[in-house]
């Protein structure tokens, strides 16, 4: 990913996003409005929130009813009953649970908090009682928006979706993608040389967390209206592959 | 963390660094080489191994005699049993064992693969032989650089250590901070207050994760001549932490 000066920019006054709002649409005034033009190679890198929405993903709590393992597990975590009923409807399994989060194997692989679902910036005309889910299929939504942003521009770019994960060991947030298209998501530079000539061990880089995590720089941490963010300056010469390349096999993880 | 366009820049033809040299005045001529003149709230992020090739990390590996532990801990992980005595002596404890790698908790408190000890990139003139410790202390190593850069041009620079960690769940590395001054490595948001004025849960934001992700962007990952690079754009107004606020207190810790 050897590169010339990376820039980041976050595009000017984003609005708000309502479910079916036409995303490449805003994306491409916001890009105008922030007086980008566009080139093959630069890359778009969306908020999980956003896209979610666009995607009218929201559950009203008030519909969901809690089964008795929600109701149980919730009095556990000391959490809502139908969050948690909404965390496992949105889950392979509990991987671990303490005062407050669950940690679970999201539908589509993601090991994170919650099954990333939010009650916080989330547009709440009734209190307190919508929810918002990931969107139905990352990897997929970044593909349909690169298609959309590339027949209107004409060129080849790179679209990611980023969300803000815990980790273990280390505190604090950092952004992760939760999809990408046109992009190497996961770069292998298995016995790629060093600079002494001598084979490099297996080295996999994951460059579209690389890439989510700077634009998480750029956003901000509070919604305030950065949700979309462009990239420029690197480079690579790898096929594209998706966010869900990024996601570890259970059986070769270590820490499962 | 809000902010105008971030810019990432690799220093120009940094040169290989040798035990002893002068980092400072390395980053300053690498600054005037690449015509950038820097400014209070840039931040200079550092690969691990130049700064480990200045203050002369390296150990012969015919001086190392491993212990009988070392030797038992190096055949169940097909390992060279002095790597294994290197790196035991570098750590609190090992976390996890398979073949080929050793997490470890590392005597700083990072949580990693072998100590962060590297063979990889090493000049080795008399065969395979040289291994490359990790800086002695990164925050303070970060603390000694700004205060240098500060002094050179009468600013307020921030200095990032970065390199780069596997993480549970997911594939590949990505960039991760050692050593930071200058900056809140952790930026603490507990109550900052959401679009809608409700209170955010609690959230911290490992800000130089995040730097140290986008700077390995630009830096490459076969170490051919970038691992020096500037970034400009970010803001912030809480007080610098170093990168030691990172590390989770293993009894806070789910997964260990």
């Amino acid at each position: 990913m050897a590169s010339a000066p990376v820039t980041l920019t976050a595009l000017a006054d984003f609005p708000l996003v309502e479910p079916g709002d036409d995303l490449a649409s805003l994306i491409i005034d916001g890009l105008r409005r922030t007086d980008i033009v566009p080139r093959s190679r630069d890359v778009i890198v969306l908020a999980q929130k956003v896209v979610s929405k666009a995607e009218g993903r929201y559950v009203d709590l008030r519909d969901v009813t809690p089964s008795a393992e929600a109701r149980k597990l919730a009095e556990e975590a000391g959490k809502d009953a139908r969050m948690v009923e909404l965390i496992l409807a949105e889950s392979r399994e509990v991987v671990k649970l303490r005062a407050g989060v669950l940690i679970v194997e999201h539908r589509l692989g993601y090991v994170m908090a919650n099954a990333g679902i939010d009650q916080s910036n989330i547009d709440h005309p009734d209190g307190n009682e919508r929810a918002l889910l990931l969107p139905e299929d990352p990897d997929a939504s970044c593909a349909r928006l690169k298609a959309q942003l590339d027949a209107a521009f004409g060129i080849d770019l790179a679209v990611v979706i980023n969300d803000s994960f815990g980790r273990p060991w280390r505190q604090g947030v950092t952004g992760v993608a939760l999809g990408a298209a046109g992009i190497p998501a996961l770069l292998n530079l298995i016995g790629a040389p060093d600079l002494f000539g001598r084979s490099m061990r297996v080295t996999e880089i994951a460059v579209a967390d690389e890439i989510a995590a700077a634009a998480s720089l750029v956003m901000g941490q509070t919604d305030a209206g950065k949700p979309v963010v462009h990239l420029r300056g690197l480079q690579w010469d790898a096929p594209a592959r998706p966010a869900a390349d990024l996601l570890r096999p259970k059986q070769q993880d270590m820490f499962r």
